[in-house]
């Protein structure tokens, strides 16, 4: 449909454990005209991270400088290091038409929505709190404590779920990436994002 | 998503020529789990047709009757025959958790939104004015003035387009029957009708 010129701009959050990271590649891999945002961040660069790909590394006073220019849709300071999504790519991309993905925790998510209500807001989810405790565990590299936190934080995340559209179901990667699409497909849709084409009728 | 225990409700309209009926017969071969509506009426068959399979004939009296009992989800009158949504059917394969299809036009899909607002309400468009105008003239059957005619209540019909949900293009009949799936899976992401399935993780 020739009609939506903008693109979607799509805000995806869930709990550790759900598989977010792995759903939205994969819907990238499939859906390579949408745009996955890249945050900048004042913290260093870990070993195998390049800039520009992982995160867009700058300095503080770098970051500090962009928020005082409204540089960034969302932004937030989390163990004394800066992370934010930058502005001008993001709206870029939306106004070329291209949908754009963030892949934003919670509070980040919630400023978004306050300043692009058009934006969709996509919550993945586990099938059921065991199996996210099976996930958490299964990486086998944690200690008993360290998931039992993980596992509060979690449960946490996933309280802030009414505050989205959409959940994304993450039972097994095809069907998570199935429904994805179809929502991207089905909110494409919407009346509401199809006025001027429906007023060519009249 | 075993959570969503009740069916949804699927409002279908559009005007004369966007080809709803293939669209949704389409669907409805693709999901023979859905189920849909057929309504009652006054009016006497025509050939061919059979009770119970295109309508419901019933007589006014046994109309009247069912109107009174408010067995009918919507009903009007056209050209002195009465048509209506029989209620029981509807319900009882809801709450069977079976999706259902209303195939029917605006003002009776407006009286289903007052009382169901939880139903998903689609409108089929053609790709362009002269597209409709091409397929009603296509059909070679019908005089000038009846043409006309048709094209006028297909703009006003397309006039209500606003009040509907989505709109389901029919360029081509894969891709109209895509769009309808496709909301379908959508909606049934919505939070909105996931609440238990949300509250178990707390």
């Amino acid at each position: 449909m020739k009609a939506n010129s903008k693109g979607l701009l799509l805000v995806v959050s869930g709990p550790s454990g759900a598989g977010k990271g792995t759903v939205c590649a994969e819907f990238l891999k499939r859906n390579p005209d949408t745009f996955l945002s890249i945050s900048a961040t004042t913290r260093k660069p870990r070993e195998g991270e390049k800039d520009g790909e992982n995160y867009y590394f700058i300095s503080e006073q770098q970051f500090k400088d962009k928020i005082a220019a409204d540089g960034f849709i969302e932004w937030a300071c989390f163990c004394g290091n800066y992370y934010g999504t930058p502005r001008d790519k993001v709206e870029e991309m939306l106004e070329s038409g291209r949908d754009v993905i963030l892949e934003i925790e919670v509070q980040g998510a919630m400023k978004v929505r306050s300043e692009y209500p058009e934006a969709v807001f996509l919550f993945v989810v586990p099938p059921s709190m065991q199996e996210l405790k099976n996930r958490l565990v299964g990486r086998g590299t944690e200690q008993e404590d360290v998931i039992a936190k993980r596992l509060e934080t979690a449960v946490w995340e996933l309280s802030n779920t009414f505050k989205y559209n959409y959940i994304i179901l993450n039972d097994n990667l095809e069907d998570a990436v199935s429904r994805f699409s179809a929502i991207v497909t089905a909110e494409k849709a919407r009346v509401a994002r199809n006025r001027e084409f429906i007023q060519s009728f009249s």
